[in-house]
Order: structure tokens, then C-alpha cells, then sequence
């Protein structure tokens, strides 16, 4: 249920709603909408038909809620989200560009790597300490001592650290280190590990799943919403589909629509999202075009000697030149959206 | 097979070749790359072994084919190719704009509708006298009554006219009113059609199909152009996934991988790719963006009264609401890729 | 529009019904339902509204319809049907075996898969004489030359044929050789074809779309069915998927779903649906454990030398092993579902 | 690396190719094929090619390995694995079935559904104490309470018991109360809590991820395996396709690919697979007939009642009549397959 307040209601009138809510055993919820309050209002349908919203004073209207997802839609939260790292704002106009290597290979790597996507405008650096890969055999990652060289990373160059948490054990240490988590695309419903976010405060970027439906994206939004962390930036990566030549479909159909669902923030990963480096510019442009709040991108100091994902991993000159094009054209796709 | 002349190598080398290949079965076509000649051999695996083609003089180099599809490859045709449809050129540099009605309902609807998009900038008339639709029941089309429609209407605009065509039967008539043959993506590998589109010399769009991988596309090209049609135009309209919120996944991957593997041009359909109006501006911009030569789009005078594919259909104000934001951006972008 | 009439309802009474409705402008169907007659209307919304059904003497019931599938429904045609082919009884409560190559090359392959598989107890012989190929540069069939041949070994052997016709252009041609018209899955909406099929009486088999859901399958058999022609045999042949192991995913959850929305016979190729030869045994004996009426096997007399398909083709051997399992268990299969 | 012995070779023969491989740095893995010994080695390519494995006394010959996965592999491990529990066999010949509700809801539904499926034959029972559910307002389960009435279930019936283990922090708690440990779908790719399982003796179900390719899903049973748990069961429940009228797109083809590379028994969830009561039963046979070792059944003793997955559960009455099929059945099948 989603009631909006009256321009002129007063502190008064919001509260009483919201006293109203708890004693039907609902949780309520404040946004803005423009000048009005926004309640929104979460529970089992008997409790939402308890009562009779509309006839409270200060209240304008109270409609059912449209989606399965709550706190996530723009009908319980119009205004759009901005999520602040430090100086930056995700969703706040200007492109976020996070950039760096697919995985923390050893201090000379990542520190190279680090220098060389600050110098060419990136706000934040990615690189996993922990890899989620489908062999046993694979390279698994640096662990802690991945997360210290990220640490080191931001230390000389003042990037924040993007980096992927993958269980709740390992929850309290890589919050310690890095600016903003990241949940990959196979935990997207990992409910425990969600949850677990959603007791913390970090922002988190929320990988769509392989083959996870918009909706069902936005609800795993919702169950770190609902376990209250507003910080949720979603991250749209490529769906499954049946072409062989890239390695995924990037979904870019996923951007206006998740925008006009949800008021969170949207970055795109074009690296996962195409998988071959040369197309990724491309596809960068393409994102931001469709709306896109930032990109995330692979950078490799040397793509042909990376340890995982060489073959979609920019390379600095390739990034540099890419960081050119987005400059003026975000500048002027920015002014167009006002 | 594909072998690349010396830069100075004389018309009586280049013939010496190609009469050699003929010699061999093989066929023989010529394209250009800068200052050389490119000539590209098609035959049987024993005929194009039957000889060493780098020994013949004027040859610089012979490399097998890289792809099963060879008259649409960049190494067979290294020069993209730009396709003219009276003064407009597809691929030149300057994105096109087809706009227009899914399918030609009445006099009134098509005109009204050819003047609208006329008025905000499109190149060509888009609007289908046949149809093809899933049910037997459906509005199957005016046929050739709506076919002259779209010639009347290109009297009164001076608009270029693109229109479906479904089988061969009809191919002849529907030849004699429009400029630019449509093929659905129902009718991708609809290989009679294909052969006897070949033999005509009338630009074609080619839509991809539902569940058509990139190389099947191309190969579907090779069809038409090894038919003897050179002037094949490319069109991503979306494919088939489990996302059911939009009515296809538009897979713009495809436009920067097509444009690498392929010369010829690439027209995106943000309106079936999408399936939603209000997301269709959107999708228009990141198609450009990733590199599309043009783009096809639903403009219907009352999309609410729209007798097919109203729900994807834009309403004339934000047809030329979106083209005021082409404008400006195709002029940058294009710069860009000079 | 679906009325079913009274048990003791008298031919007097059923004619009066037909009449008043073909006085709305609908056509309508005769079908049984045990004992009862059903008549399917099919109209437009207001023309079925024109009159209340339910009034008419010797009516029981009147419901809508359920699907946009009508004459291909259950509820249009509550009996299964049973589709003879000279002595051969499809959907007649034995499994009904077609084997034979993927296409006809010659005489001595086609006359000895012929011998082979008749042999072995297949009822009918398969083999494309127009063979739908992704390139254009492969072998395309034999075409009349190849008829001839199919006709010379249902003499030999007495099975019946079944072959592919691809377009509308040759199918009186086809139609004068062949026992059982096969749609292929690219031509699945083809409807020009599908429209054209539907003016004969000829048994086809439609197979079903490479991306096509179970309701446009059933929607591309309306076509046939509306336009006069009863005789349609659904073939599920495998859907496209993000699995690249198989060639395509045997899609067994349609079988028991068509059969139930619809009383047309289900035959399953498991050769294509899964794309592997030595496979190919095991998903036969699933797809009669599901419910299907028959299967279509591709069997060549040695697969390693095939021109297409050899991937998959059984060899004899394989084909009479798989023939001696499907006997004792179609027998106690059916007994069980009686 | 896979090396096998002769038949006549020894002990000593045996151990010293071990100690070999291990001083390499390698870890070797035994098994048998017949009579024969097989010993797999699993390391890095420098250390496998170290040695001429060849020329050790006692050995047969030396093949590298055909796949990423090793252990799961038939090539590894050519004998079919049987896993017992208790005095069940699964892989052992006769099909298992397990049988129960989506979630333990209550004392009184988990027993009177245990003591129904009991009675019509059924050698496990399922049920959710932790429900992975898209939304965080969904019923997530009776978590330990659950878990008691499960072990409470088995002392009356005798019934040995499957449920669902989400996280590593509840393993060793569900490890106390059930026979087999159940990975969801959901988390096929949780690698943490894979690992974790794998230090566990338990068999496990490891459910296909929604869009898992088969390599991938024993890539995540190679986690299980390499970790030291050799008891790994496959579950195949259905993958996400692009056709709505199914929840899942139930695919069978994995079963004879997967019985083909892996020695691993697999088990087949037709209630996820397809998703509506009425055809489950059509779909469990198909599975048997495909080489399926056992099926996992939805069955509830009020569908219309159940908190989740209502629309797929079969009631006791549906589950006895399908039980009446599969034994006669299951007799033939398993007897042809000898």
C-alpha cells in the first residue's frame, strides 16, 4: 500500500499514519515525492485492508501496491536515489565510471592497474579478491591479502575500492576494506548472504543473475532494502541467451526499464556484458545512451597476461581512448536528460 | 578463399586471376580494400586447393576464409558498403531514420502518418500492406490496395518507402511500389524468398531472426548476395529470451560484432526490440551509440487506435521529440567515428 | 465460441444452430464429444455477443473460447484425433515409427535406408528432397530427382513417405510424390505456405519452431486447419537454448502440454532435439513415455558418409536395437494409458 | 591425466605411480574400470607432463583428461557410482523415489504427507525447512523447528530424508537431521558453501542452476568431490527457456549426456521441471524411460492449501496412481537396461 501525503500535511499527520501502520502490525516507510510524503506500507493483505487510509486526515491518497517489490519501486520511493561514495554520487547526473582488472594478481598489478585508470578519469577501482570460479581448479583470488593491495591501491591514488563479497562469513572483513561490495552475478539469490548486506550500511553493487528476470533482480534489491540498507546500486551484466559468438547478451532493454520501475541507480558492465574487449566501447557508449548511471569495466595492465578474463579486458590505451569519447558525449547526454 | 593483390598490380593480373579461378570452378568476385583489389573465391575445397595462388603475379596474399559466410565479410569486401536509395545513403555516416506505421490501416492513417514523420525528419516511410501474423484471424493486411497507398503517400512527401515482402509469388508487385524490400525475422531463413529476392536489384532490409544466431543472419545475407543482390541492409530487431517484462531482448552486442565481421550496413528496430513506447527513445539513442547506420521505427497518428503494435508504437510528438535528440548526437557521434 | 449440445439434441436442432450462426457472419464446426455434438464458432467478438447461444433449442452449454487457437483445441474438438495414412493410424494408440536419411543422395542410399528400416518395422520412410540449409553453398537436395527416388522406394517397400516441402511454388509437385507433407521448423510461419497447405487434404507434419512457444505452434496449425485441411501432425524437434552440448533441448514438457490443449496427434523427432546419435535411443523411449504418438528418426545406411545430419543419424543396427526396445514397451505403454 | 593399469598389475605397481604423482606435486584419485585400476591425476600442466607416465612399471597407458571436471567424470572414474543410504541404493538399478512437500509447514501436514507417500511406495521424503523464495516477504521456512518434525517424520515412517541446506553457518545444524543434504538451484554455484559440504561425508542432491550448462553443473559437483565428499546425487529440475506455458523447460537430454560423461547417479524433479500438477506424472515416466536413477516429486496432502508451490504438488491420490505406473515399469526399464 503506498499512501501520499497532502502537500500541506504536517509532521503531526505523517506520524499518526504511521502509528496507525505499526498498530496493524505493518512497517512503514518515508520518501519524497517532489513536495509530498510518500508512506509506504508492507505486511499481509488482511492488515493493509485494516483500515480505511484514505479517511485519515492529512492523507491525499492510498493505492495497492503495483509490483512484488516495495521499497524498490519508484511508486514507494519516487524520487530517484543517490547513493554517495566518499565525493561521489552514483545516480547523481554525471556518469561513474568504476574500471580495473577482473582480479587482484599481485601488488605491481593492481597498483600499475590503479594508476593507470585514475590518470585516464576513472572514479573508482574494481578487482576481485575473492573469484567465484567454475572450477575447483581455477585461481580463487588473493583473499585478505587481495583486499590489503586495494587498500594500498586507494591509499596512493584516492580511487574508491569496488570489490565482490561471496559469503557472509567473509562479510565483516571485506567491509572493512573496500568502499562499495559487490554481489556477482551467481549470488543474486543467495538470500543468506543478501540479508547479511542488508545489516551493514555499505553500498552495494547488485549484479543482475545469468538468467534472472528484471523482476526478480529488483527483488533481491528488496531483501537488502528490507533488512534495511538503502545503498543498493544495481548492476545490469548480460543475460543467458542462445548466441554463441559473444559471452553474453548485454540487456541494455534493462536500463530504461529498471530506471522507470525502480529509483535506484544503474551501472552497466559491458566487459561481462559482450566479453571481447574490442566491441566493449561500443557497448559503453550504448549504455550510457540508454540511460545508464556509470559503467564498470575490466582493465588489465597487460590483457594477455591476465589470470582470468584477458580476453574482455581493455587495455589502458584502449581505456584512455574510451574515456575520451564519454567525456563530452556524457556532458551532453547528461544536459539532454536534465 | 581471399587473395589480396600488390597495390600495383594491373588490370591484366587482376583478370589473369579471376580467369584462373574460373578455370578452376571456382567464382570469382572483386572488392576493394584502400588501394588494393581483393578478390574472393568461392568453390569447393579441392578447387581452391588446385592451385597456388600465391605464385600468380600481381598476388600479394591468399588467406582461406575465415567465416561460412563470404560476400557479406569484411575479409572478402573490406570496405564497408554504403547502399542508395535515391539520395539517401545507408552506412554513409549520417544515421537514417525510417519511420512509420506498423501496418497500413486506410488512405487517411498512412498519409496522415507519412506527413507527421516527414515533418519531424525521417528518411523513409515504413508501413506493411502484407503482415504476418501469428493467427489466422488477425488483420492480415490491405495488400497491394495498401501498397499503393505508400506510393501515394511517397508522391506526397517524397519519402522512400519500405515494405514487407512474404513470399515470391508477390515479390514481383511489391517490387513495382517500394524502395527497400522488407524481410521479417519470420522469414530469415525463408530460403526460396532469399534466392529470388537475389535476383532482383532492389536494396533489402534483412530482420534477424527470433532465435537466429549472428552467423545464421549472415549467412541468410550470403543467400541475397550470392543470388547476385549486392545491396543487403542489416536489421537487429531483438531476439527471443526468458525475460518476459519486454517483448524481445534487443541484443545491440550484434551491431558492433556485425559491423566488424560484416561491410554491410545495420539498421536497429528499438520498437519490436523493446515492445514498450515509452522506452523506445532510449534504445533508439543506444543503437546509435553502439554504431547502428539507421533506425526503424513504430510512428502511428493515434498509436491507442492502432490496429496492430499500438503498445510499441510512438505517438507523433514523441517521434519528433526523440528526433530533435538524434539530431544533434548523430552530428557528434558520427564525428567521433570519422 | 464453444456450444455444446444436448445428448437427445436432434440433427434439426444442430442445423438450426449452424444456421443462425452463419446468419451472424461466423463460421462454424462440427466436432463429438462422446456422444454430444460441439459446435465451434469463430467470429468476431461483437458477431459472437449477437445472439445468447444458450437459448437455442437442443443447446446445453455455450462457453468462450479459451484460446486463440479454436479448430486446433480440445475444447473445439474434444476427441483425439486420428490421422490415417493408407493402413497407418497417427494418434490411434500405437506408436507410429518414420525413419529413414536426412536427405536423399542417391538411389542406392535412399533404397537401402528404404530396405533398412522397413526391415527393422518402421511404418513410413522419411528423406528431404528440398533440404533447408543455413548456407547457400550447401548441398540443397535433389529435388524432383529426389521425389522420384521416395516414390520408387515406397513401391519397393510399400512404407509410406514423408518429406519436406519449403514453398508454395512446388507444392503440387511434392504433393503428387509424397504420402506426408513436412514443415520444417524455419518454416513454421510461413504462412503463405501454411495457407496454401491448408487447400489440400494432404496429411501434414508440422514441426515446431527452433524458438516458437507451444501457443504459436498451435496457432501456425490453425492456419492449416481454418483454410480447410484436418490433417495436421504437431512434431516437436528440440528449442534453442543457452545449452551448447546438445544441438537443441528436446522440449518433453510439450507433450503432455498439446496433448492436452489440443486433440491433434504429437509425433517427436529426437535426432534433432538432441543432436547425437548414440542419445538418440534414449530420448525416443522418453518421448513415448511422455505421451508421444510416434517418433521421426534419422537413420542412414552409414552415417559417417552423410552429406547432412550424420552427427545424429542412427546406423541399422542402432536403429533395429532401439526398434526391439520400443515394441514390448509401446505395448505396455499404451495399455496403461487405454 | 588419466593412467590405466594392466589387469595383472600389482599393489606395489599401483602405489608407486602414486607416490610418483604425488612427489610431482599432483593428486592422485583411484578407481575402477572392471578389472582394471584407474588413477586419475589432477595438477597443473607443467606437473603432469613431468613424467613419461608410460613407461612405469605396471601401466597400461596414459590419456590427458577429455573435460575441466575430473572427478565427476567417467573417464576418471568409469565404474557407475551407487550411493547408499541407509539400505536405499541410488544409481544401484532400481529407481528412487523421493516424495513430499515443497516446505514443512506444519507437525500435522509433514507427517500425514510422510505416512501418504510411505504408504504408496516412495523410499524418501522431501521438505523445506529453509525456503529459498524470491521474495523477503514469502513464508522463508521452519528452519529448525522443520528439521524436528522432518526427524520426527522419519521414526514413524522409516522414510529417510532430503531437505535443503542455503548457507555453510546452518550446515553442520542440518547435517544432524537429514540423510541428504539438498543444493537448490539457486546456489548451484555458491562455491563457499559447496566446499563446505565437500569436507562433509553426506550425500548431497545438487539441483542444474536455472541457466547452467551441463559442464558447469559438474564443474560445481567437481567442488563437492574435490573437497573429499564422493556422494554427489544430480538433480535435473528444469531450465529457464523462453516458453511461458511451463514454469521450467524439464530437460531430459541432460539425462543420457550426464549418465554418458559423469558416473555420477542423477535424479529427476519433474514438479519443477514443468510445473503443473497434471502433467507431472507423463513427465516422471519420461524420465525413467530416459535412464533417470530415481525422481523427486512435489506431492502435498492439500494442494489448494500449500504455501508454496501448490500449483505443481501432486495430492496422495495422483501420487498412488503415478506409483502404480512406475513399478511395473520400472521393472522393465531397469531389466532392458541390464
Amino acid at each position: 500500500m503506498v499512501i501520499t501525503m497532502k502537500k500541506q500535511a504536517t509532521k503531526d499527520q505523517i506520524d499518526h499514519v504511521v502509528k496507525e501502520a505499526q498498530a496493524c502490525g505493518l512497517s512503514a516507510h518515508l520518501a519524497r515525492d517532489g513536495e509530498r510524503t510518500v508512506i509506504g506500507l508492507i505486511g499481509e493483505k488482511a492488515q493493509l485492508a485494516a483500515r480505511d487510509w484514505r479517511s485519515l486526515p492529512g492523507v491525499e491518497d492510498a493505492q495497492p501496491a503495483q509490483h512484488p517489490f516495495k521499497l524498490a519501486s519508484r511508486q514507494y520511493h519516487p524520487e530517484s536515489t543517490v547513493i554517495r561514495v566518499g565525493d561521489i554520487e552514483i545516480g547523481g547526473g554525471e556518469p561513474v565510471i568504476i574500471a580495473g582488472p577482473c582480479a587482484v594478481e599481485s601488488r605491481e598489478q593492481i597498483l600499475e592497474a590503479a594508476h593507470q585508470v585514475k590518470a585516464a578519469g576513472a572514479h573508482m577501482l574494481r578487482g576481485g579478491a575473492f573469484k567465484p570460479r567454475s572450477s575447483p581448479y581455477s585461481f580463487q583470488g588473493l583473499a585478505e591479502e587481495g583486499l590489503k593491495l586495494l587498500a594500498e591501491a586507494r591509499r596512493q591514488t584516492g580511487l574508491k575500492i569496488v570489490s565482490e563479497v561471496m559469503d557472509p562469513i567473509n562479510l565483516p572483513m571485506v567491509c572493512e576494506y573496500v568502499d562499495v561490495l559487490q554481489v556477482g552475478a551467481r549470488n543474486m539469490q543467495n538470500f543468506h548472504l543478501l540479508k547479511e548486506i542488508g545489516k551493514t550500511n555499505k553500498p552495494v553493487l547488485l549484479k543482475r543473475g545469468m538468467s534472472a528476470t528484471i523482476e526478480e533482480w529488483l527483488m533481491s534489491a528488496e531483501y537488502i532494502l528490507s533488512a534495511g540498507n538503502p545503498n543498493v546500486i544495481l548492476c545490469e551484466r548480460g543475460i543467458r541467451t542462445f548466441e554463441p559468438y559473444t559471452r553474453n547478451t548485454l540487456d541494455l532493454n534493462a536500463v530504461p526499464v529498471v530506471k522507470d520501475l525502480s529509483h535506484l541507480p544503474v551501472i552497466v558492465d559491458p566487459s561481462h556484458g559482450i566479453g571481447i574487449a574490442k566491441y566493449v566501447p561500443a557497448m559503453s557508449l550504448a549504455a550510457l545512451a540508454a540511460g545508464a548511471d556509470g559503467l564498470i569495466i575490466e582493465v588489465h595492465p597487460r590483457p594477455e597476461e591476465a589470470v582470468s578474463d584477458g580476453k574482455q579486458s581493455l587495455n589502458p590505451a584502449m581505456f584512455r581512448e574510451l574515456m575520451s569519447q564519454i567525456r563530452p558525449r556524457s556532458r551532453m547526454l547528461y544536459a539532454a536528460r536534465g
